[in-house]
């Protein structure tokens, strides 16, 4: 008798070589979700893992040597199953396991926190070691690898280099945003030599690498220390930071448009089913959003042009609730949703941002005062991707470093433009915010396996 | 014209469907390598990182306008050609692109630390933001990019889903070894409510999700705090740890076995240039030795039966360092060496160790003395991976961790025993000391972007 994986047995239905399965005996290892009988027959969900679907086992009192002590079996508990593999082509199910043995691995007893009862999504913050086994986190989760995987496929098939930047650094990326230090014993700077933090990103670091590999991307943790208690902000998130040789805003563009599209696609192929679950169960437009997204050409739009749309909006009475707005000023979620929803009605890049509120290390137009910037604004989610062409010359790039007063411990940075350097461009995703984006779900907690947010550290 | 990159004209030639593309013009990016010339025709070595092998550019003054200009072109520049693509078939490369017009894109002062000639690692490890355009770190990191593609290939394509576990931990995975605190002020306390460090292992966090989705893997950074300074150890380097439910330790070295054979043909496959060039330059053993463990079939030894062999090896006189060799001592690289490489003659799995010298996590064997796990051995490295089987059974494990004194913080670890729980195992894989397998490369410092060591921080 063999052993076999739920998907095993799920392929064998989807991919029609199923007949000369039907009735062959198999051997299937997995936990309890549901189980309930009718005095004479017994109904098992069983789910091993390796499927988002739950498989359905009957056990026949007359056929069974212990109906009763396997009615008792309890939600939760590990098994192992011996039955057949039958056909059921006319029932919800595809499939169903007559049982003719079924034994206890692992019991699970009553106070087994996953009762048969829809729990909230607070509860289950709470028992994160459990919460894997929940439903929309079985589908959460499948979708995270696919999503991943999605990720690697396409930058690899494109020829992009992964590339594993450091944690631990002594450069802070963005200049902004409050870093979590790292130290051994009581002296900060006696390991290293020098105070060093967690990274916020790997982008200067892989840039390096797209001056020897030309296309590259990390993917890899990073760490903010900001005491944001938002559904959106996590101490610790995975980025994704692709680095372009000999390549300027407009080709910056292509490449997220065209990675973000094979994402979203793969995950739809990939996980039907878990899509499907968070189409009804969390988003009933979730699945519509995504296929707009697919067919739709992203647009341009100047950030100058876009204050003047957000102008003529105060004008028309539209209620924000910062109404002040101002060529220089940074656009908040609201302006960005108006823009993305009511304006363009599907994705949009704005472009040409105003110097002073963005990165140092973008590259200064001919205006000399905006820089080659874009951000992704999509619907109901406002800001998704953020990405510029890289300011390449030496000269410029050294006075702004210099007033910003950045310039020790960056020489290394420098060097980039002074030996062989090129106009190069690159961007960021979050990962776990495309996840929310892509799953429908509303809260970056939900989205790891072990959330980590301010005064929350339990595993 | 077309734009073309280095890897697809070569794809061009090997795929034998080159005949139509002879004599067309291509547009290509990239670095120049070396510049020469003999007064009359130039040759420009030209890389533009989609390869490890170079392409020759060659100029004839007598069709390009500016030769003298041309011949001027430093090592390090980068440059735009545009040429004719020409099929070479008697000549030592495969094509060369007779040029047209070359244009500089971002010059390279002389003091370009690259200069044509063999620089020590050391001298590299120092520019670490240059090294990735040497020869070898070229090679180094197109290898390290394919093994990491090659772990997740064969994790995915087994049905094992990737876990992103936290890096931030207030759980300490071994017990063992020291730890890097993470901090914000300075009351480390005060962002979480209680003191974390940088994660050791993956493992306790994972087996959560193997509870759930049955085979899982971690693929990420981990760090160590110890101020060590061998070729071996580094402060920060990623781990691959799979974990995988109702399994022993029979299927668990059964995986290790499979992952690692994939892995290394997978390497050999799609990194031919790479791995000659280690072959040739490096390890002039490599191939030998990789395919050797291609074809062998792992052997198994008891740890009882290695300590008679050691004990009958120094009574031959082998000259070990440490010759006191004894039941419950902890073997050394010298001793993993000889059993692997003059008692085997080829990987070896070292099993069922003394539970004191191993992890608490560790499952009892009946003997009550010795634990499931596996070292596995190979020749020239001694251990490359470790696993075992997990102790799953609540009473055994409890009362280990209460002696350990680790039991308060890790309740939840002991909750997977308590509902559902099942047999299961997992290994761990040093990703960077595999790499150094792989490549033949000798100091963990050249496997890395930008390593961290002890007293070691500049980028």
């Amino acid at each position: 008798m063999d052993k076999f994986l739920a998907r095993e047995l799920f392929a064998i239905v989807y991919d029609k070589k199923n007949s000369g399965f039907n009735n062959i005996e198999v051997y299937l290892e997995g936990w309890i979700k549901t189980n309930r009988n009718n005095g004479s027959i017994g109904f098992i969900e069983f789910n091993d893992g390796t499927t988002f679907k739950n498989i359905q086992i009957v056990y026949d009192k007359t056929k069974v040597k212990d109906f009763d002590k396997l009615s008792k079996l309890a939600t939760g508990e590990a098994i192992s199953v011996i039955g057949n593999f039958v056909l059921t082509p006319n029932a919800k199910q595809p499939f169903e396991i007559a049982a003719k043995e079924i034994k206890s691995i692992g019991t699970c007893p009553e106070d087994y926190p996953l009762q048969k009862k829809r729990h909230s999504f607070e509860f289950l913050r709470d028992i994160a070691h459990i919460r894997p086994r929940a439903n929309t986190f079985n589908a959460v989760n499948r979708v995270r690898n696919a999503l991943a995987m999605a990720i690697h496929t396409y930058f690899q098939d494109n020829g992009f280099m992964w590339v594993h930047t450091p944690i631990i650094t002594s450069n802070d990326a963005e200049g902004a945003g409050e870093t979590f230090n790292v130290t051994v014993g009581k002296d900060a700077s006696k390991f290293f030599g020098k105070p060093v933090c967690l990274t916020v990103s790997g982008q200067l670091h892989v840039e390096t690498f797209a001056m020897a590999f030309r296309n590259v991307y990390t993917f890899g943790p990073t760490f903010r220390a900001e005491e944001s208690h938002t559904t959106t902000h996590a101490s610790e998130f995975w980025m994704v930071e692709p680095e372009i040789a000999f390549a300027d805003l407009n080709d910056d563009m292509k490449v997220i448009e065209a990675s973000l599209k094979f994402c979203i696609d793969y995950v739809i192929k990939h996980c039907p089913d878990e899509m499907n679950f968070f189409n009804t169960m969390i988003d009933k437009t979730l699945l519509t959003r995504l296929n707009h997204v697919l067919n739709s050409e992203f647009k341009r739009l100047d950030y100058t042009d876009a204050i003047k749309l957000l102008e003529k909006a105060v004008a028309d009475g539209y209620k924000f609730e910062n109404k002040n707005i101002k060529w220089g000023m940074d656009l908040q979620t609201e302006h960005e949703r108006y823009i993305t929803e009511h304006v363009v009605k599907g994705p949009v890049f704005i472009i040409n941002y105003p110097k002073d509120i963005k990165a140092f290390y973008m590259r200064l137009n001919d205006d000399g005062k905006t820089v080659a910037a874009c951000d992704l604004l999509v619907p109901q989610i406002g800001e998704l991707v953020g990405g510029s062409q890289r300011e390449e010359r030496y000269d410029i790039l050294k006075e702004k470093m210099d007033k910003l007063g950045n310039t020790k411990g960056l020489e290394w940075y420098l060097d980039l433009r002074k030996y062989g350097g090129c106009p190069h461009a690159g961007f960021g995703i979050g990962f776990d915010r495309l996840l929310m984006y892509v799953t429908g779900m509303a809260n970056i907690r939900d989205m790891q396996p072990f959330p980590r947010t301010p005064g929350s550290i339990k595993y």
